[in-house]
């Protein structure tokens, strides 16, 4: 990760209007959001939205401060960058003949991505892991000529027993 | 899938605010996002946007012809049921004693999940597929005891050779 990128997780109600609220928090401060992901929790009125943004540590209270007091926000955690499991999924499809695919396949292998479609013309992988390694598995991609590429976004949870619960005064 | 469920994807300039002006529509109208999962393409300049919402054949009309107004979308697809790839990532920690983890490990394997970090005191576990897999897997654990869950949303990919292209006029 750059060295001022910054992962939130954000316990919110699982209601309508609250991830706008949440992006419009930073969109109004053009602070651009490089990742979001959100879904339900285990309790289907709570989701959880991961986002990764950039700036200092100015930058950072700041937007945890403002998202704390937004209304259906029932927690807000910065990330650490080490003690954290990041996981993201990316899908990246290949228009490739079949003759071209002996250097693909081995590179399937070694970074244990999975083939999910297959035709006479193309090719569609999923790999899942940390960014750098998702990101290395692009690059190497490039030179076969990547058709289309979409992730999921990263979602992220602390190593060991700690779990975060939303706040019981909120 | 729920059958009012519909999958939208959105190619959008990697700009501040594209996000609050596509989720604010959703709001506006009260509908709720299920899930929603954003993240740069191959082209750095070009993110895409998969919602997972609900609603008749009359509001998915109208969302994607106002989705198709807003500055800065390039795209709006929406994607058929079938000839289409999806996939989620879900992280689940379950605060669990080693001597009780020998059914929890059986489904890892039944399930093809993974397990992404092990203390004496919890155990969190990585699962990808389709949300009917995901879904299962989660209701399984449920009686062990989940602490804490996370999810990408869905992102999604058409079979084949056909590509998502940014739309040349806009």
């Amino acid at each position: 990760m750059n060295s001022d990128e910054f992962i939130l997780s954000i316990l919110v109600n699982n209601e309508a209007g609250v991830l706008t609220r949440v992006s419009s928090l930073f969109s109004r401060r053009a602070f651009n959001i490089d990742s979001l992901s959100v879904g339900v929790t285990d309790d289907p009125k709570i989701s959880r939205i991961t986002i990764v943004a950039r700036g200092d540590d100015h930058v950072k209270s700041q937007i945890i401060l403002q998202l704390e007091k937004l209304h259906d926000v029932k927690k807000v955690e910065l990330m650490p960058q080490t003690g954290t499991v990041m996981r993201e999924l990316v899908l990246i499809k290949l228009n490739i003949s079949q003759e071209s695919r002996a250097g693909l396949m081995e590179a399937v292998s070694v970074f244990r991505a999975k083939v999910v479609d297959l035709t006479n013309d193309s090719v569609t992988l999923e790999i899942t892991g940390e960014r750098s390694k998702c990101n290395a598995f692009v690059e190497y991609l490039r030179a076969f000529g990547i058709a289309e590429l979409c992730r999921t976004g990263l979602t992220a949870i602390t190593r060991g027993p700690k779990t975060l619960k939303p706040d019981a005064s909120v």
